[in-house]
């Protein structure tokens, strides 16, 4: 009851009997759903455009299909960093046009969603924002695709209803990610809900991808939670990279150096060719 | 170390030693902070005039100082009723004036907060939007006093660290509502963090008040919730009443009728003075 | 259908309609359920005999009705303090000799049953041994009466389906203890669910009585957690007091001095009187 | 300084700097943190002769290199089955005889564990039981090898304090079992903490080996948690698997069928072989 309930709540975002899994390209040459996992990398947030192009040439060299990196930045207290803005926005098209990655960076505010619509190949939803009704409805009217990261506290049924504003008002193109929730361990800065990968697969038609850099909040466990979750059937990784982690503002402790970086992505190839997918 | 770290994170939130309760005053004849505890009371969502100000006169008879009732719904679904949006605030501006009730309401975008402010006594931040920061930087620089609902994911620290960009924004009237965290626990909707006023209270300078009937979410349980958070030293109370629950677009489980609003107040009245205070 | 399906699971524990509060008798003084709130005091573990009696003196002054003290230490760590056993029976028969209360002690193994129901007054169930399916089993066959307390991740259904066990087994003398559950937030040790006692003061017929001094795990906060407890409808509090908390071998920082228990005592003796009970 | 205090409460369950992998060995032909990854399957309960022969020659074939199977069953109520006991062992020690697969069952009361020593190879500690410190002391003081689960709400540093009581009682021969934790997410049957495994490799010289059964508590979600656990450096799996599922007295929806734990070992086969290990 409790399923059907939902399915009426979220009717767009359910799959229906035999509905085959939705694509959800970015660019020309990314597309989230199908047989190639797609690999995601960047810095938390652009900082300057040495440090994004230098990023984004070593994600790149790595395997990487699309960068990321924040120009506004969600942070808890006001003293933090928040972000270049508009600054990062240019860096970061200045990034693409180098390295040819197509970008997602994190809309925060419904009045900047033109604005960033403008520079960015895909919208991020950040977790803090999966329930912002006002911004959902605002990117569902773009014609951009949106990658919709997970609360720290959010069900899967409500995840599904957030990304149902978006389908519902006229954007198809919804890309889900795991990244951690919020639970009573503390050894690590979120508990990844790898579980939570193989139901969407199942009772979602959309694309899901894991984030495995807030989930462990430490560079040393990323690699393993970015295997598990290709070996549990995500169809994408969201990774923070950093060309000097020590220097990184925000997320230093969780960033890839571009070794580690390859590293992780040479042990997620073998782990996706076991399961009979190329990364 | 954590402590000394939020602290510096939200230094305007905290108490400093020494300081005083900041009271936080709506209208002429409302004081949040000091020895009268404050009750609100109202329907969920407004949905007629009739009904709104049925219930503001039901409430301000048995006791209440203050209006509460929804114009704009943060809903799980986009397919559940959203609030009348505008019609609603006039109508809320309605039964402020027959029943002399100073209004509480949420804004949930940032492009509504001038709209709002034009109408509402105070603003409310929901909990979905304790962590939505262009939001509350909206509301702190507006000359509104604030009401700042806890996350149902939201620690303690985070969410004085919210309050702290309302704070710095140069708006000092917040005041703190605790209304249920999430947790494995599901005999009720949420499970009512009736120590977090008693930290609260002792951390932060800022006024504490308890809504339980999100915390309930059933209402045969919100006095016994009401009771508790009284004894518990809070500085006043939310309560979803309703004049006809059964008719309720929204919440109609956890809606008090106005005798039970009427018992619930006189329960809390009696509790009141038990601890020195009055209701 | 969850409800239906957890009364036909614990038939005994759930309140039939109609079905009166059953009441606990201790000793010939003491008595769970009815108006009056039974107060126990006394510290985390039993160290000394001057420790021990001084102690019982000092809250048997307060108001309390009965003693605590624990012989067995359910410990985290093997290397921590694990309790003075048999001689700590020896000493808790010692005072209640001087003080005339009745004792309530931990039993952690199945094989010690015998040994501590020969000396008790009241045979207490841990928070670790709360699904210890032999354990309950023997209290259950024992003649005392016994204090279950809830586990930090035990919902209230699994508590009544444990409850159930000790009824079943022929003993129908039990009384619940909430002591806080395990959730996201740290500021207090456990987050106390104040609501678990309004709902189960509705489903069971059982009594409920809460130890807020676990919930806390801070002196600071243990009266407020103790008239919340009240005012929600709790039939009895389980205090932690040293006569000397500095000294304490265990649970330090949340135990009452004398006059700190005195002092919470008075404000609950209140807080019972403003719902019409006494303590 | 929290893992400092960690590591003093727990020296023996704690990775020294450059200490290796702790071998434990079940049998003569089984090794748990080897290179080779163990395979344990069978079925929640023993229900019969025939039924845990039949299940034990389907997981050997299909690779499994242990036997699971209850005789003591804890049960949250007591109305449900609570294993076959003694009669149990004897079945198991059948099926160990006709398929040469070493047997690991659950005791539950200190006074059975030399009663279950005397049939079973291992002997596994239930996630209710892994802080019933009498029963961890006992198994401490046998000479069989011990299959620790860790709790639905156990920190991954009690647990390794709760394996220490183990280590400290002079038995050195334990495995870790993650088998999910409680959150406030309800679509699986527990959230599988795919990262503690990642943690517990490097904090411990024990093996740590994943129950995907208990995390899903779904059949068709099995598979991608035990592919996960192994891409993510598990030592081992624990699987239900039932002969007839349908006709399972416990935990029917959880098991695998034989052909669908062929399945799984074939896929978690592979992943293995891409991180370079074998099963």
């Amino acid at each position: 009851m409790a399923a059907a309930h939902s399915k009426k709540k979220a009717a767009l975002a359910y799959r229906r009997p035999g509905q085959p899994n939705t694509l959800v390209e970015v660019g020309s040459h990314v597309c989230f759903g199908g047989e190639k996992i797609v690999l995601i990398g960047g810095p938390c947030a652009v900082e300057s455009q040495k440090q994004i192009t230098d990023t984004a040439k070593a994600v790149a060299k790595a395997g990487a299909a699309m960068l990321r990196g924040g120009a506004w930045k969600p942070r808890t207290s006001p003293y933090d960093f928040q972000g270049l803005k508009e600054e990062g926005l240019v860096m970061l098209a200045e990034a693409r046009k180098v390295t040819d990655l197509p970008i997602v960076t994190e809309v925060l505010d419904p009045r900047d969603v033109e604005k960033v619509s403008a520079v960015a190949d895909m919208l991020q939803i950040g977790s803090r924002s999966v329930q912002n009704f006002p911004l959902l409805r605002e990117v569902g009217a773009s014609n951009k695709p949106v990658l919709l990261k997970r609360g720290m506290m959010t069900t899967i049924e409500e995840w599904l209803a957030a990304a149902e504003y978006i389908l519902a008002a006229g954007n198809s193109q919804v890309v889900l990610c795991e990244r951690g929730i919020r639970t009573f361990e503390t050894a690590l800065r979120n508990t990844l809900d790898v579980g939570a990968v193989a139901v969407l697969k199942h009772i979602t038609h959309l694309p899901v991808i894991v984030d495995p850099s807030h989930a462990a909040g430490d560079f040393r466990y990323v690699a393993a939670l970015a295997r598990a979750a290709i070996a549990a059937g995500a169809d994408g990784l969201l990774v923070e990279s950093h060309w000097r982690p020590a220097e990184a503002l925000s997320d230093a402790c969780q960033s890839l150096t571009p070794e580690q970086f390859q590293e992780m992505t040479d042990q997620c190839r073998s782990v996706a060719a076991a399961i009979g997918r190329t990364l």
